[in-house]
Formats: structure tokens, sequence, C-alpha cells
């Protein structure tokens, strides 16, 4: 593509995610949902017998953007994860996050074993892991904007969110080893699997070990990043070497992303922290907000809804949407103590986001015996899966908290 | 290229840019010499018997950055450019970059047509355009350090600075539309030349008018600006357009991109400028710090050292040097009023930097007759002019301010 015309596409698609995200934001909805839907609109175009925007699905210049915007969320959810915040919530927190990667993951693997027969094992379970992990995003904000951000299961959720994220992480590490083992003839083996698992553990566990020990040599390294230009280039160049790391020993570049975060989490935490500043979120939050609306606008854009139209696939999205609904209810039973509400903790765990979508689209880049593990009827059905939990959960969410009432704070019950 | 290797390519090439770029500050050097030279070690890795990175050179997805990085460069001087600043400082700052742009051009055509008799004339105009545009961001940081930031000579510097910006962009244009009529087989006339001169004119006064006309609407714009990432979006959007149109009509890409800062500055300046707040420059800053090091460590490695081998490049660089030092001389004629230092104003514009290369690389990839205007042994000339002019102006500020002693402050001049 001329450069020319790939400044027209990113001009066309940054208007289209932001037309999109105002649009359903006004409605109360989640932007995520708007910038999903502009590229399924763009993406579906050559059905009203548009074809002039065809090229954008198969365009490298746009994959790229939209790869390097997922690398740098991943490694900003990581730079957000304070350690010590995951460590204060705690065993229900472990608990709920584990039940709720359980819950989808055998779901979502039962359901495509029943409407994908023909398919392989790995697709099936491929499918399992693109529901496991919760966007956290979504939830925030709805708790924010119910004034329960503080609460226990504000808490608990938040923290939930972060673990399941490194579990979903394990999981996808596993299942792609699985693949490539497949590949190269083995069959999976628990030892496979097991190594993947300690390989993808020990990356993760190694980058929060590395980011205590250097915590003590903060005031070295900060010293040496006078100016943001220097803090941006030299953690940027960290995420991107842990990514290549975590892709050479065989894992996603996302695993080494997150982990480069967490690691620069540490270090920067608890310098900053006391002063109330937040130096590395905010010179990443402008990259990723360029890049990312690129990669929602592309996942859209590659939903292709005739899908729809063969059989069985409204069947599968509809499954998938109650597997990956279902199976987070599971979270409750996590939920250690009386007085906390189990099912809006169950509730604020069902939106699926970006890593359903980061999953889904590494599937569609993976083969097995030249089939690719996730195919495009089955990518329509899990943006469907992201789209429904993602726009249910904002009432949900509403509705379940009103029920109790004041249970969470000292306000008195609205009147209806 | 895989997906891995660019990302282990982007962290060394950040890695280069900062330890680069850090080293010559510590001794008093402006940061982006050290990413050039950096660049320039990389590049020629290959003389000390190692190469593996030659792909560096020739990777599309690094050229893409770049090539962004620069775009949205321009971007960010067109939003820094206040137009009312420009109009401030009148009649001197117009003068000084008029000739500051005349003298180079015209010298540096004369030193090509000398000493490479046998390129086409549109090298040598071509040579002579990447010598106009003065770099301001070396001398700001002097002027700054030696607390004359707030003295005339500073406030005409500065305006030149972004005076000659314009005015090299629109030789810029002339220049290339004359490569472009050369290609359809027309030989340069006075009438294609008046009318990309129009052209290039009308679309930078238009972005001007138009700015001028949103800014009474400023508050209806600003209020549809809620979040910082709809404010990024829509201006990085608007960025991508207006450089798409500006290639579209025939001029270069990074004409639009300027252009559309100075619209955006413009509806942007009157709303945000009595908060002290400047949230769309604080938002471009990190994706510019991000991809510019990227552009300039390129830049680095596409400098071919063998290129200094052959007969004639050596002198050429010593002679374009002369010429781009010399030519800016011309500045001091453009002073107005007997009290000011017409001496430090001509040092003060002497830097070449990022537009020099900008203009630089276009003319790598345009061809006249099947060869390139700027060839390899050109373009590794004119990277030393950057970097000699560059490297020159610190000191030579300094020592020129010293020189008048109080005449510009009202301390005393302090003992050698």
């Amino acid at each position: 593509m001329q450069f020319a015309t790939l400044l027209l596409s990113l001009a066309l698609i940054l208007v289209a995610a932001t037309a999109g995200g105002r649009l359903l934001a006004r409605f109360g909805q989640p932007a995520v949902l708007g910038e999903l839907g502009a590229g399924v609109l763009i993406g579906n175009l050559a059905l009203g017998g548009f074809s002039g925007l065809e090229y954008l699905k198969t365009d490298p210049s746009l994959e790229l953007l939209s790869h390097l915007g997922v690398i740098l969320l991943l490694f900003q959810v990581g730079v957000e994860s304070t350690v010590p915040q995951m460590l204060k919530v705690g065993l229900s927190s472990l608990l709920v996050a584990t039940l709720g990667v359980a819950g989808p993951f055998v779901l979502g693997w039962g359901v495509a074993a029943w409407l994908l027969p023909t398919a392989t094992i790995y697709t099936h379970v491929f499918i399992g892991a693109t529901l496991t992990a919760t966007s956290v995003g979504i939830t925030a904000r709805v708790l924010k904007d119910l004034g329960r951000a503080k609460s226990d299961e504000a808490r608990i959720i938040l923290g939930a969110a972060v673990i399941d994220d490194v579990q979903g992480l394990v999981v996808l590490a596993v299942v792609t080893g699985m693949i490539d083992g497949a590949n190269q003839g083995l069959s999976p083996s628990y030892a496979a699997i097991a190594a993947v698992v300690v390989k993808a553990t020990a990356f993760l566990c190694g980058a929060l070990v590395l980011g205590l020990y250097l915590s003590p040599r903060h005031s070295f390294v900060a010293a040496k990043f006078k100016s943001r230009g220097v803090l941006l280039s030299v953690a940027l160049a960290f995420c991107f070497f842990l990514a290549w790391l975590a892709s050479f020993i065989g894992l996603a570049p996302i695993v080494g992303a997150f982990a480069a975060g967490l690691v620069l989490e540490s270090v920067h935490y608890r310098d900053f922290v006391g002063h109330g500043e937040h130096q590395l979120e905010e010179v990443i939050e402008p990259i990723v907000s360029f890049l990312i609306p690129i990669f929602f606008v592309l996942m859209g854009i590659h939903t292709d809804l005739r899908a729809f139209a063969e059989p069985g696939v409204l069947k599968l999205a509809a499954a998938l949407t109650v597997a990956a609904i279902l199976g987070k209810q599971l979270c409750s039973l996590g939920v250690i103590g009386h007085r906390r509400d189990r099912l809006s903790v169950g509730i604020g765990m069902i939106p699926r986001g970006e890593v359903g979508l980061i999953f889904a689209n590494i599937g569609l880049t993976l083969f097995v015996a030249g089939t690719p593990v996730i195919d495009r009827s089955v990518f329509a059905a899990i943006v469907v899966m992201v789209m429904v939990t993602t726009a249910l959960t904002p009432s949900a969410l509403k509705w379940s908290f009103e029920r109790r009432g004041t249970a969470g704070s000292k306000r008195t019950r609205p009147t209806p």
C-alpha cells in the first residue's frame, strides 16, 4: 500500500472508532463496543455493494500497527497491575480468578466439542481459552459510576481480573505449545503441558521477582530517567525486548509485554506513588490510545457477517456467550466472607474484551495440519460473545448492586 | 520480517538512540547527534565484519514507523507554532527567515552544481532545498540554558525558524513538482513553478485561515472533546487526512501534517492557554518520542561510511557545511533595530536537523530518468552537514552572546 493510502486509512479508522465509541457512550454503553461495531460496518460494506475498503482486511501496515498496539496494551495492563494491590486482595481474588478461568474454559471447550464435532481438539481447547480472561476496564468504570469502586466486591473483582489475565496467558501458552507440538508430530502429553506451564509461570514470576529486586534500587534507576523521553524509550525498549524473549522461548509476545509491565510497575510504584505521579502510565497512555482503536476496528473488520448465514454459527455464538456468562458465575463460590455480594462479583467478572479478541486473533494465524485453529466463522462467534458480554454487564451490575440496596454502602436505597 | 524480530529491532534501536543521546548530552551536545551517531555505528557494523543487522537498512516495518514519526513530528511542530506568536515577531522574523532560506538554497545549489557537474539540475536544486530549514529545537534549548529565551534575538530566531519551515516546505513542493514534471517529459517552466508555489501557499494559508475561522467555535469543538483519548484520535485523524490530502494534490504529506498542526493550534490555543494547559501537545509528545528516535537512528543507518572513500564526497560534505553556515549569515541583514545582536541571530539559525534529513530522505525515493535525485554519497554528505551544524551551534552561540556581555541582559559580564 502507498504511504498516502495508509494515512487516509488511518484517518478513516480513527474517525470510525471515535464516532462509534462516542455514539455507544451516549447510550451508556462501553466505547469499545462502538469501535468494534464501526469495524464490523466497514468490514461488511462489500455486502452492500461497496468494495473500495476491502484492502483494509489484508493490509500488512495496519496489521503491524494493531499488533504493536496489543503489545503496548498488555504492557500498560502490566504497569497498572500493582503487585502490592494484587497481594492485598489476597485469597478471595485468587479463588475467584481461578474458578472464573476454569469455569468458562471447561464450558467453552465443551460447547466447542459439542457444536464443532469435526474440528480438532486444538480448536476446542483454543475456544475455551478465549473465554477465560475478564476485561476489567468495563467493570471498573461501572463500579466507579455506581460509587462502589472502594467496596470489598470491587477490590475482589479488580484483583481477580488481574490474576485471571495472568492465568489466561498461561492457558494460552499451554494451548499454543500443544499446537506447536502437534505440528512437530507430537500428541499432547502431560509432560509437555507441564513444561509449558512451568516456563510461562517461571517467566511471569521471574518478572515479579526481578521487579521486587529492582525496587530498592529505584532511586538509582529513576535518577537515570531524568527526562520523560528517556523513561519512555527505556521502558518501551524493555517491553519490546521481553516480548521478543517470550516469543523466543515459545510463549506469546504479549506474555513478555505483560511481564515487562509488572517489572517496571514495581520499580516505579514506590518511587512515585507518594507524590501522586504516574509518569510511565501517562506517557504510555497516548501511544495505546492511538494504536488500540486500530486493533478494535480491525477486529470488527475481520468479522464477516456472512459467517452467520452458515449453519450453526449463530448457535455457536449463542452457546459461547452463555458459556462465558455461566462459567464466570463459578466465581461466586470463591468469595470468602458472609456479608459480601457473591452475585455482583460473578456479574462483574462477565465482560470479555481485548484479551479474548487478542487470543482469537492469534488463533487465526495458528495452523494444525494446514487448517487454521480459529476460522472466520468461529472468529465471528467469538466477536459476538465479546460484544454481548460487554453490553450486558453495565445494566446487570447496576441491577445487582441495587438489589442489595444499602448493604454495600451507607446510603439508603434509592426510590425506584 | 517476523513480528518478533521487529520487536527485538525496536528494542535495539530505542536503546541505541537513548544511549547515544545521553552520552552526547553528557558532553553538552544535542541528543539528536547521539541518535544519528548510534545509527551510523549500527549501519556500518558490516565494515567491521558483522552483517547480522544489515536487514535494518531495508526493513519496511521500520520505514513505516519512521515515516509515521516524521508525519507526527511535523504535526507537533505545527501545533507548537502559535500563529499569534508568529505575527508578533513580525517583520524581522519574516526577513530573517526569507534571507536565511534564500542564502543556503542558492549557495547549496551552487556548491552542488560545482562539485557534481554530471548530476541533473534537479539534484542541484534539491540539495539546495535540504539546506534551507533551521532546526529550532537546538537553538531554543541553548537560548534557555543561557537565560536568553526572552531576549529580542531569541524571539526573532524562534519566529524565523517557524517561518523558514513553511518556506522550506514550499521550496520542497516546488522541487518535487519540477521532478514530477520532468518524469512526465516537461522541462521546468516558470508557470509550473508558480503553480506549485500557489498550491502550497494556498494549502498552508488555507490551514491558517481555517484555524482562525474555527477559533470562535472553539468552545463548541472543545466541548465535544471530553476525554483526552477522543481529542487525540480526532487530532490524529485530522493530521493523517490533511497529510493524505497534501499528497493527493501533489505536495509532500509533511506539508499537510504541518498545516493540520497549524489549524489545531489555533482552535486549541485560545481555549487552553489561559489555564496553563497544553493537552494536545502533551498527548502527541509521547507518540513522537517513541517514533522519532527510530527515524534518526534509521537516517544514521542509511549513512554509508564507505561513501566517504569515494572521490569528492568529503569535499562535498565540507562545501555543503560551509554553504549551510555562511548562507544563514545572510540572516543578520534581516534584523531590524540597532541594538540587536545580528551575529547571534545568524549563528542561532545555523543548526539543521530533522527537516534537512526528511528532505534528503524524500530525495532518496525520487527518481529522474531512473536515477535517484539524492544518491547514497550525497545523502552521507548531507548527514555530515546536519551533524556539524548541530554540533557547532551551542558553543558558537554561547561565545557570541558572551562577546556582547551585558548588552542583551541586565547582568554584568562574567569574568573569564
